[in-house]
Order: C-alpha cells, then sequence, then structure tokens
C-alpha cells in the first residue's frame, strides 16, 4: 500500500526498515527487520515506542494455545512519541507522547461514545494481521484520535513506565475490579498472581474494598499483592482454597471475586469462593472454556459471571489522574528490562515464572 | 413430632388428615391422604390454602429431570387463609390472608435483610423432604413472620389470582429483568415462552423498556406475549433466531435478555442475541449444564451472566402494590384451572404443551 505523505515529517532517523517481534510458533518468537510503518489511512499516525512490555495473555500465543499466523506482529502493550499524522487526525500532533490502549478504535461510534472501545465495529488488535504490534521500534496506529491518550510533555521516565501499566495490565485489573461489584468497604477475593491479578489487587484496593484476599503461593508476587493492598493471602488451590476463603469470611465468601488466570480451575474456584449474590470479575483470557462455570451454582447462589476484554481507552484517563497525582502506582510489576533483542528472552522467562512482567526499552535506555 | 398447641384454634372441619400432592417418580404423581400439618416450632404458622399452581419447574421432576424421594410433597406456590400460628409469630393471626414466596426464609438473617431471602441459612423449598408442598389443602410454613405476605382484607377472588403468581413466576420473572438490567427505554429479548418468559416480558414491559422481542411459535403464546407487551415475536430458534434478532436491532442485538428455559440451546441463544456489553438474565432452572454458556464470545463482547433464584420474598410487596394499584396482572397466565383431584391431569397437560399454567384450587370454587 502506498502511504500517505505525512502532514510533519519528523522521521526516525533510519532507512525503511526497523526492528519489531515476529512471533512464528510455539516457542518461536524473532526480533527482525520489518518494513517501517507508514501512515495509510488520514486517521493513522505513527508512533515511535519508547517502552513497551511482554503480556500474560502473549504467553497464551508463545505457548501455542492461542492460534497466530506465523509471522504475525506482537505486542499490545506500548507508549512513545508521535512521529507522523494523516491529515485528518487533530488530537495528536508529531512529538507528542502517548500511550495506546490495547485495542484500537475510532472514538466516535455508538459503543466508544458509551466506554465499551473494545466492541468499536472498527477496532482491532495490535499484531492482528496486517497491523504492527507494540513490541517493535514504531507503529501505525489507526484511528489515532479515537485510540491514543496524549500526555503532559515532560514526564521522567518513571511516570512514563507507571503510565505504560495503563495500556492493558492496569486498566484490565480495573475492569475486572468493576465487573466484579467492588465496593467501598466490601471482602473481595482475587483469583490469580499474574501482574493482571496483582492490579486487581491494585484496583479493589484503590475501590475502597476493606478486605482483598489474594489467592497465590509464589513469595515474591504474594509480597507485592500485600504491597498493593491484600490483607490475605492464601496459598491453597481449588476445593482448599474455597474452604479456606470461605473459612476467612465467617463462611459467606467474597462480595466480588476477580479471575485473573482463564483456566477451567480458576473459574471454579472464582464462582466457589463468591459469596451468594456476589459477582466473579472475569478477565483472564478464557482457555478453559466454560466447563469450570458452574451455572448450576451460580443459579443456586445468584452469583453472576461478568466481565471480558477490558476497554482500556475508556479507563486509562481516570487511571492517569491518579498516576500524575501520584496515588497509583502499578509499576512494581514490572520486573525485568530487556532492549528489543531481549524480548525472546523476555518470552522465555515470563514463560518460566522467573520474571512476572518484562519491560522492553525498544530504543533502549537504563530503568 | 409433638405439634405446639396453637395460640388460636381455627381448624379446618376434617379428622387429622388431608390431601395433598405427593411425586413418586416420573410421570407418577398423586393426590394422596397425608397427616393434617400441625405447628412444630413457634414460629410455624399453618396456612389453609386457597389457591396454588403447577409451575413449570415442577416439571423437570415430573419429567425425572430432577431427582425427587419417592413421596416427596411438591408445589410452591400457594396463597391461603392461616389457620393457626406458634407463640412466637406476631406477623400474621388466623384468618388473615397470606401470599407465600416460594422459599421460606427467617426475614432476619443478612442475606434477607439484603433482599436475597433464597440464601437465608435456614430457608427452604416447599416440598423438600420433611415439608409441605403448595399443592395440598394446607401448609406447615416455617418462619411465619418471614415467610409469609399478609393480604388486604376483603379481595376478590380475581385479585387473588394475581397475587398468587407473585409467589413464583411473576417475582421471577422480574427477577430476570432485573439481572438482565432491562432499563427504560432499552431493547429486551426474551428466550422461552413459558410462562416465566411471558411474565418476563410483563416484567420489562413494566420497568419501561421499549422494545421486547419474545422468542416463541406457539401461537397462544406469543399472542399472550404481545398483549403483556412484547413488540416482536420471532418464532425462529437457535442461530436463526440469533440472526433474525440482531436484524431487528441494527446487526446488535438486545441491551437486556432474559434466559427463560435453562437448557443449552437457550442459553446459547440467549448469550447470542445479548448486545455487546449486555447482560443475560437468567432463571431458567439450568438443566443444560454450562455447555451453552459460550464463555469465549461472553469474553470477547463483555456479555454478562446473571440470575438464580429468584428472592421472590423481596419483591412481593412492590408488586403487590401494583396488582392492587391495577397496573400489572400476571393472571393471564393461567389458562386452566384444576381441583386437588385433577392436579395430576394438569401435570399431564402442562408437561403435553396443552396448558401453559394450571391453578389450582385445593377447597373447589369456580373461577
Amino acid at each position: 500500500m502506498a502511504g500517505i505523505p505525512p502532514t510533519t515529517a519528523e522521521r526516525r532517523d533510519y532507512d525503511d526498515h526497523m526492528h519489531a517481534t515476529v512471533i512464528y510458533g510455539p516457542h518461536d518468537v524473532r526480533v527482525e527487520d520489518v518494513p517501517d510503518p507508514v501512515l495509510v489511512h488520514p486517521a493513522d499516525a505513527v508512533v515511535r515506542v519508547t517502552h513497551a512490555c511482554i503480556c500474560g495473555s502473549d504467553l497464551w500465543a508463545y505457548q501455542g494455545v492461542a492460534a497466530r499466523e506465523p509471522g504475525q506482529r506482537i505486542g499490545h502493550e506500548f507508549l512513545g512519541v508521535v512521529e507522523s499524522t494523516g491529515a485528518d487526525v487533530t488530537g495528536v500532533k508529531p512529538g507528542d507522547t502517548v500511550v495506546a490502549p490495547f485495542v484500537w478504535s475510532d472514538g466516535v461510534c455508538e459503543f466508544c461514545r458509551e466506554g465499551l472501545h473494545t466492541s468499536c465495529p472498527v477496532g482491532g488488535f495490535w499484531g492482528q494481521p496486517g497491523s504492527d504490534g507494540g513490541q517493535g521500534e514504531a507503529v501505525r496506529v489507526p484511528y489515532a484520535d479515537g485510540t491514543l491518550v496524549k500526555l503532559p510533555s515532560g514526564l521522567g521516565d518513571a511516570e512514563l513506565v507507571k503510565i505504560l501499566a495503563l495500556s492493558d495490565v492496569m486498566s484490565t485489573g480495573h475492569h475486572a475490579a468493576l465487573a466484579a461489584g467492588v465496593r467501598r468497604g466490601g471482602t473481595v477475593a482475587v483469583v490469580g498472581d499474574g501482574a493482571v491479578g496483582l492490579c486487581g489487587v491494585l484496583a479493589a484496593h484503590r475501590l475502597g474494598a476493606e478486605r482483598i484476599i489474594a489467592l497465590g503461593r509464589h513469595d515474591a508476587r504474594t509480597a507485592l499483592a500485600r504491597r498493593f493492598g491484600a490483607t490475605d493471602v492464601v496459598p491453597e488451590r481449588g476445593d482448599e482454597a474455597i474452604a479456606v476463603v470461605r473459612e476467612l469470611t465467617g463462611g459467606q465468601g467474597a462480595h466480588a471475586v476477580i479471575e485473573a488466570v482463564g483456566t477451567e480451575q480458576s473459574m471454579r474456584t472464582a464462582i466457589g469462593v463468591a459469596r451468594d449474590g456476589g459477582a466473579v470479575g472475569f478477565v483472564g483470557v478464557p482457555h478453559g472454556g466454560s466447563a469450570g462455570v458452574d451455572i448450576g451454582d451460580m443459579f443456586g447462589r445468584n452469583v453472576a459471571l461478568r466481565g471480558g476484554v477490558a476497554p482500556a481507552r475508556a479507563y486509562i484517563p481516570e487511571l492517569l489522574a491518579d498516576v500524575l497525582a501520584g496515588t497509583l502506582d502499578p509499576s512494581p510489576v514490572f520486573d525485568a528490562t530487556v532492549g528489543l533483542d531481549g524480548v525472546p528472552g523476555g518470552y522465555a522467562a515470563m514463560n518460566d515464572r522467573k520474571a512476572l512482567k518484562v519491560l522492553v526499552r525498544p530504543h533502549g535506555g537504563a530503568v
């Protein structure tokens, strides 16, 4: 496709190629030379990626559980600087620092106006065939005005790393907390001690939950859960975990449960620890099918199941305000940093649970 | 067990036996001589049943899909006159006309105070082993103060028949509508043209839904759906029904979906016709397991699943006010009437879909 000439040219100092992460199959993630992104539509922008990261959901593709076409780009969380904009773009300009949610969307359709940007009819996921992924030097952003959130100028690196987490993991934790109906003074259980679960703890704490029970057994992760606001840690799993959570809650279970894994067992546990009349907010990409959804138990106890792919674009402004105010900091979920060449190793580290969540700096720079 | 002497004696004019409906197995429902109910606990009342009915959920037992011990009583919807009360009962007295929800509850526990009477720790279902069923001459009512709703004196039979529907079917339709998030001006789809589905239509209309799409293909039932407020009737099923509902809603589906069947296919259809970000309110006793719960579809489109056994006790006062004000009349769901001896035939008629819902007059009386 021929590129539309940018309204402003502030090109990176390369030839027509850049480096980006490409997935070929299970355990086969490579960093390769790919064409530089160019403006294709007048609503596009090209963003130079300064901060990206690897998501737990990328591991489903890495493990081969979620199918990918060989050669697809990968990575859906990024923050960077606008390099060029199409003729229709008015909300951002070259030089602006921006954060992208993990789904692009036009910002003007009925769903976007309602705050469900993930259902925008022209929306899409970074890395889907024909699009760039976040784990690369630059990204062509469709519907730049609808998709990107402009950041204040002059932010330091530490602030940018916090804000990077809003692109997915923190927004997803927040979505789970809302879907689970977390309320001030309530009791929350969080199934899953990955980065999303930990951000669910942080989101529940932010929303005023009084008691937050984190289910997990990895010391570093449960320590972070406590730092994020967990009041109790339950290392048990399955039926034992259900029994312990019930014991901790006077036999009743938790008003709100965050399911942040996506397996049959995690869903079964989440429903099992919910209090009658409560809700499970599920954000773990469901790879367990519905076998863990005990509909008879849900029916008898009026337990609701709510959630899904988080409309991060809807949440970023509110969460960003808290980050800028200094009251919200999800950045401790990043416990390793790599350059672009280190991305395949980052996948392996996360897959082996040696890293919780890996920060990627495509253009280098120390933490 | 020895009975506690009633504080007031206004006994029925029989010996120590009465007639009640007993289930022995699939298609084996009998009306038999059983002991008269007597007060056992100080919080009990004995109610002489003037109006009862047969529920679609009774058919699950009748068909053998839901297990029952041979000899269990059956019937969980009734209205009648208080005959005697235990020493602790203060809210009703002999001679009062009362309606019972389909679950008894103490009215004072945490769940009852929250309006989730179906989760009362000492609650139970009429007909469970050791209890009376509604399809009989009289019922011992545990926790009479918490369970029974006293009606104004002097109501005519037509009003009482309307109020009988609040014991389950109308309250369940209302629960489904609330669980589905029906809102003024919204679009609702109702899966199931049984009495609960039809009451779901009526409940959605009462809550101000602008468009109500009833899925059903039986002329008499869809006619009643239209009378209750349905604006559209879709006779198709399964994927075809999903396609038609989407076509009727500009491709989007319904904001709120009422699932009033409980099979795998009905659940699949309900989720399929929901608009992104919408909710399915499910009240059909789930006999299809979770196979119809497409968790991947729910995830991608943020469709919620909420509902369960309806806390009718919480809803009766509000719905009763509307019946008494003349703005709510669910009684057209009753399309046949029998005396107690006609109950087995009533089951057969409903099972053969020759009757929608059968009214039972244990002590006779014409409609």
